[in-house]
C-alpha cells in the first residue's frame, strides 16, 4: 500500500536517489521535496526527483507520512526541529546520516515531544560523486539499509522504516545504534581515512612529479573515497570518534604485525598473510554477488 | 620497423597481453610464447596470444630480436640462464617485473656476459583478474611503463625497448632502478598491504557475521587489491623489503598524525587534513584523464 505522501529534507545524491526510486517504484502516491537554494527547485523538478520541490519546509511536510532527512548529519537536529509544528499525528520520521548513536539520542526524544517517531537509518550506498545530478533510482538496488531502533522505538513505525528501505530495493538490517557504528568505523569509516591518508601522503610534493606519475589503476581505486566531501566526513568523524580511534588503533596493530613479518624477512608468514585476507576477501566477495 | 621475431617467456595477463598488442599492433613478424604446461600451448594458441606456443625454451627463443620475460620475479634468473645459450648475438632482454633493483643487478651482467644486452621494465599496468584467459590487446593503451637503465645499459637496447613499449601503448619513463622501487613501494606496494590489512582484519571472523553484511562499494574498492596472487605479492615484498617498511612507517606517522587530530577533537584541523588529500587525489586524476 502506498504511501499517501513521502517528504524528502535535503535533495542531494541520497535525497535525490530516494525520490527518483519512490516515484520509479510507486512507493507514495505523492512525493515531495525540500531544498535550500532558489536554483534547485528547478533542477530537481527538471531531474524528476519529486512531484513538488519546494524552498517552504512547512509546505513539503504537511500531510507527509514519512519523512527522510537527507542532510548532513550536523544539520538534522536544527531541520527536525522546524518541520516537526507542521507534522501530521504520527507521521514517522527517519534519515539517511552514516552514524547513528549521537543522532538517535538526540532525534529520539526530540520528534516523540511531537508525537512524531522517529526510527534511525543508514542505507549504505554511496557514489563518488555528490549533488541532485548524480542521484539514481537504481542506487539501492541490492544495497543493505542499517536499521537502529532503541528499546522505545514505535513497533508500527520500525515497521513503516523497515517496508520503505524494502520497497526501494534494498535490504534492511535492524540493530542498535551503539553496534552500527563500531561496525562502520572498520568497514566504512576507517577505509575512507586510508584512501585519505594515502593520497595526501604519496602525492606530497615533497616526492616529486615522477612519483605521480607511476600511480596507476590499483593506486586509483585505493585513493577514490579520498574525492568525497571533506565537509561531510569531517562531520562523520566528529559525530563517531571513539570508534574510528579503535578502528584506527586495531588497524595499526595489523600493519604492525605485517611490519615484523617483513622485518623478519619471512616468506612464508608473509604469504599466510596474504593468503588470509585474499580468503577473506573473496569469500566475502562471493557472498555478495 | 617491426622486429622480426619477439618472444615473450610466460603467457599470463601480461605476458598474453604483450603477445595480443604486438599482434593487433604488427610490432613484430612474429610472436612466440614460451609456457610451461602442456595445456597451456593450445589455450594460448586459441587466444590468439602468440604465432608460435611452445614448451621449448630453445624454439621460443631462436632468433629472436626482442624477448620479454612475463614469469613470477622468482623464476626470472633461472629462465634467463636457460634461453641465454640459444639466443641470437645482441638479441634485447627484458621483463615486466615489479621490482626492479635486484633484478637488474642480478640479469645485467648474466646477459652481458652472453653478448645479450638486459633492461629492466615495468608497465603499471594490471587488472585483479589473472591468467591468459584475462589478456587484452588494450591493457597497456595510456599507461606508464618504467625502464630501468643502469649507467652500463647499451643506448640502442634502451631505445628498443622504449620503442616496444611505446608501441605497444603505453608511454616509458626512464629511471634508475633503485628510484623505481623507491616510489612504487609507495604507489603499489603500500596500496597492496593495505587493502589486505583491511581485508584480513576487517572480515575477521571475530568481528561477526553484521560486519560482513555492513562492507558495502567503497570497502569493495578498497580492498579490490587483495585478491591478488599471495604467491606473487610475496615474492615482490621480500625482493623489496626496505622501501616497503620504509613506506609503511610514513604511512603510520600519517595515521598517527590522523589519530592526534580527531582524539583532540578539532574539527577544522580535520576538515583540513582531508581537504589536502582530495586537492591532491582530484589534481593527479585530473591530469590522468
Amino acid at each position: 500500500m502506498p504511501l499517501d505522501k513521502l517528504t524528502i529534507i535535503g535533495a542531494g545524491l541520497l535525497g535525490g536517489s530516494i525520490g527518483l526510486a519512490a516515484r520509479a517504484r510507486g512507493l507514495a502516491k505523492r512525493v515531495s521535496a525540500l531544498v535550500r537554494r532558489p536554483e534547485s527547485v528547478a533542477n530537481c523538478q527538471a531531474l524528476g526527483i519529486a512531484d513538488e520541490v519546494t524552498l517552504d519546509p512547512a509546505k513539503a511536510v504537511v500531510a507527509a507520512d514519512l519523512i527522510v532527512l537527507c542532510t548532513p548529519i550536523s544539520g538534522m537536529a536544527g531541520l527536525a526541529k522546524r518541520i516537526l509544528p507542521d507534522l501530521k499525528p504520527g507521521a514517522v520520521i527517519t534519515d539517511v546520516g552514516s552514524t547513528k548513536r549521537q543522532l538517535v539520542a538526540e532525534l529520539t526524544p526530540l520528534c516523540a515531544g511531537k508525537n512524531a517517531p522517529f526510527v534511525g537509518s543508514h542505507p549504505m550506498a554511496g557514489s563518488d560523486q555528490s549533488g541532485p545530478s548524480a542521484a539514481r533510482s537504481d542506487l539501492f538496488d541490492g544495497t543493505v539499509c542499517v536499521v537502529t531502533p532503541t528499546r522505545d522505538t514505535d513497533a508500527d513505525a520500525l515497521a513503516t522504516v523497515n517496508d520503505f528501505w524494502a520497497g526501494l530495493g534494498s535490504r534492511p538490517v535492524v540493530m542498535p545504534p551503539d553496534t552500527h557504528d563500531r561496525l562502520v568505523a572498520r568497514c566504512s569509516h576507517l577505509p575512507h581515512l586510508l584512501a585519505s591518508a594515502l593520497a595526501g601522503r604519496v602525492l606530497d610534493a615533497e616526492h616529486g612529479e615522477e612519483q605521480a606519475q607511476l600511480c596507476a589503476s590499483g593506486f586509483r581505486d585505493m585513493t577514490r573515497l579520498a574525492a568525497g566531501s571533506p565537509v561531510m566526513w569531517r562531520d562523520i568523524v566528529g559525530s563517531n570518534r571513539g570508534d574510528i580511534l579503535a578502528a584506527l588503533d586495531e588497524f595499526a596493530d595489523e600493519l604492525g604485525q605485517l611490519r615484523g613479518l617483513i622485518a623478519g624477512d619471512s616468506p612464508e608468514a608473509i604469504e599466510a598473510w596474504l593468503q588470509r585476507a585474499k580468503t577473506a576477501r573473496d569469500h566475502w566477495n562471493d557472498s555478495t554477488d
